[in-house]
């Protein structure tokens, strides 16, 4: 089971934490934790074996009081494969990328859909196999199209959406109702080069590196929380589609390497920020 | 020498530039090409070693109606030693590493001055030796010290101007008049924060990677010509002056290597972008 | 077409290679070169477009005379792909990502056969489309299964065998056959931790960086002349299997390069090393 | 206060630890900790601060049964600096570095001696102020030279003696007693490349990555335990004095990250490896 928790950081949440996990015999695998002293807050991850006899109920039960006394914002999750809809455009990379990870138990998600505002006739070079596959266009009526997707995230009882290179920008109404469970994939690394088109930018610019950055999704466009980001170093003879091409490796990747930490709960936000515990 | 040329691409070019260098017998070491078929233009580095019997000038009388036909832009240069003028304020580790490079003969050039806007016990952890240098203050009137700084350019024939962490903004007219011979180290990976207190932008928006730009000075702040980036991962763990201290490191071989590139003529630029033939 | 050349380094090579083309209305649209002042070799790579009436067989045989005269090692190739056979075994992430990027049109090749010493069905997570495929198992008879291997080589017209992660070594007498058209991903940066079980020798030596080697295969096992290497920063908390995750990212994109650098003719073999003309 | 305990892993290590700091009223300001499932060893990293009344004597008095009960292996430590020789030979740019950080207060040191085993104008292009220099050279006879090294480094109360490109190779006795206390920089990412001229044998070998290792000494040269490690990418165009150039660069900066990781307790050995509580 994995516990994290956030809180105002004073004297003795350690010690409680660690205390009440010994006194319930739970055998602790991993513990990360940090202190930021600039805001004052406290994060922490524990990976934990919870006693035999204890259920996720009845720990949930057992830790509230703790938690309230530290006024702790926490999360206790057992084993299961979290829900997992990827959503996506013309380009199948990252998505190709994250099924294949799924495929070789990389990335513990149980899918519940594939979504596109494209035809599946436009993602050729990717094997769906028997994943369900939805056809979202968008005609015009934005609010429509987001209706039908909202309706099939609660259907589908989703916990996580990735946009994968969904190049849709999504109502600040529903990135609201999606806040801290939507994660996007930007090519660029931000706050270098918002908007459309950042690679045809970089090289308008003239930078040496490129990059892209994993963030969740909020009603500010390109400024959500960052979860991870990476870049390569390129020249003068790289032309805009030669970015395109080196910029698809380190999208795909980055992109992988937030989802599989959310879904493994190591991210924590706070404020506009994450904190990530790394592997 | 070192011979750089651009100009609009046609057919022909390296055959011609290289058959007049046959034809004088001098000794190509090394050559880089590039056509930029984008913009249309070509670009060329060639190192050689001239025929004994020819000078500099012979070379160079020789050469102008072939770059004429062309319409090139070029330069040819000897191996004098560049003389070259740092400018530096508060923080010395810029200054400190290129005056070592310069001691161990990585960076062939000759260092005209140091020049400060704070006195010479500010500069305390940087040796010296015996170069001049020359404090000049900014007291309010930004023209007189930059008419003093100027003068000091002309009077010791400074061919390149670095600004090693120097923290005062150049006016419009001296940037225009050191369009290309003015290189400056941004604590940032630009575009990504721009402007004042880079470390704690970053630091405020929580990316995960933080880097510097050697660029070369022009009226549009931080928009000049990039030469040279470099970056590196940081964590939720780093406070500002984490940033700042991490920062550092790259700055300085960021910095070192643009100018390394400027002194052995790597650099071509072209409209707001270099082509950088690197070792 | 692309033309690539190798030969003692002496005065007028370029000169007579782009008299060459020019003579022939040739279009340049890439050229680069290196001067080994080491082992006083000349290498270079033109891409050009031939004047309209000039075919492939007429530029060949044009140009011989010249190549004849410099002592040239040389290659000039038309625009048509190469035929590539992929060998694999139990793990099929080269294998996917190289298929992927096929069919995306990032790698300009036409795949012969996917070849394992496993059957189909353990390669459970790639869709091979209508692609051949060839179980050849080594069952005790390493000869008989490389004749097999060789044969069917010959019968596609195979130009390019590539390694991924095939887990079988190649017998002298094939590796020689095969010599500058078999590229190997090894999963450590060599020449650190050779043979079996790299991460599991890069876990038990304590390193702090992992990494991935994909070299030309020769007679002397990992010791081909290296294409390209990469790596990534590991830590203590990574186990072995964390070293096989996180290597399987630097595994593919450093074996995607070495071959897309192999199909665009970039690589140039010179003793036991490559130079690679980079994108 | 800075406590680092390493011991055999088991059930309730961070409750002790963290009842223990909570009833003596010390403030946790950082805490790292790690369990290495395959050694079943854990490790600990606690930054706090004693209330007021409690001296370090005090704290590890008390501590001592605890650490007794758990098997800790364990160091407790103020926040003097601690005292660091520096070795160095023909090649200054790491101890230029070490010095210039010592000097902006990064690295929290106080500096016993420089010693070389060449004289003191042989390091031309480092300020050593009124610092102690040594010259201890080496005629001949090791174990003399060694005699004097042990007795300068006893007689100035060193607790860390940093190899900065020291050219000599310690005795297995002397490494001996400088077991965990002792840094060296070795320019290859090890174990690629031990041993002379690692430089010269990568060009040779043809890699593509170059690197630098810092480890602690051990009788077994190069092979003591990792500390830290980075790397850069070079091409053909790169002559071994090009990689020496770019090597310097990787030294100096994996060298000061070592030695501040040591300087502020962030390095657990165990077996022959470490764990790195990284900042």
């Amino acid at each position: 089971m994995i516990l994290t928790l956030s809180c105002p950081d004073r004297h003795g949440i350690v010690a409680a934490v660690s205390a009440f996990l010994l006194e319930r015999d739970a055998n602790i695998s991993d513990a990360q934790q940090f202190g930021d002293a600039m805001s004052g807050y406290f994060f922490m991850r524990v990976v934990f074996e919870p006693a035999e006899k204890d259920s996720e109920e009845a720990l949930r039960f057992a830790f509230a009081p703790l938690a309230a006394r530290f006024e702790m914002d926490w999360t206790l999750r057992g084993p299961e494969p979290r829900k997992v809809m990827i959503l996506t455009s013309r380009f199948d990379h990252c998505l190709a990328d994250l099924l294949y990870r799924w495929r070789i138990d990389e990335l513990p998600m149980q899918v519940t859909a594939v979504v596109s505002n494209h035809p599946r006739d436009m993602i050729g070079h990717v094997d769906l196999g028997d994943l369900p596959f939805h056809h979202l266009p968008m005609q015009g009526d934005k609010a429509a199209q987001e209706a039908q997707l909202l309706s099939l995230i609660e259907a589908t009882g989703t916990e996580l959406v990735v946009l994968a290179r969904y190049m849709q920008i999504l109502s600040d109404d529903l990135a609201a109702r999606l806040t801290g469970r939507c994660i996007n994939i930007h090519h660029s690394f931000l706050p270098g080069f918002k908007g459309a088109k950042p690679y045809h930018q970089a090289h308008a610019r003239g930078v040496k590196v490129i990059g892209a950055t994993a963030h969740y999704v909020t009603a500010d466009l390109d400024e959500g929380p960052i979860i991870e980001q990476d870049v390569e170093r390129i020249s003068h003879r790289d032309a805009p589609e030669d970015l395109v091409r080196k910029g698809r490796d380190i999208e795909r990747r980055v992109l992988a390497r937030a989802v599989s930490h959310h879904l493994h709960d190591r991210i924590l936000m706070h404020g506009g920020k994450t904190v990530v515990f790394a592997d």
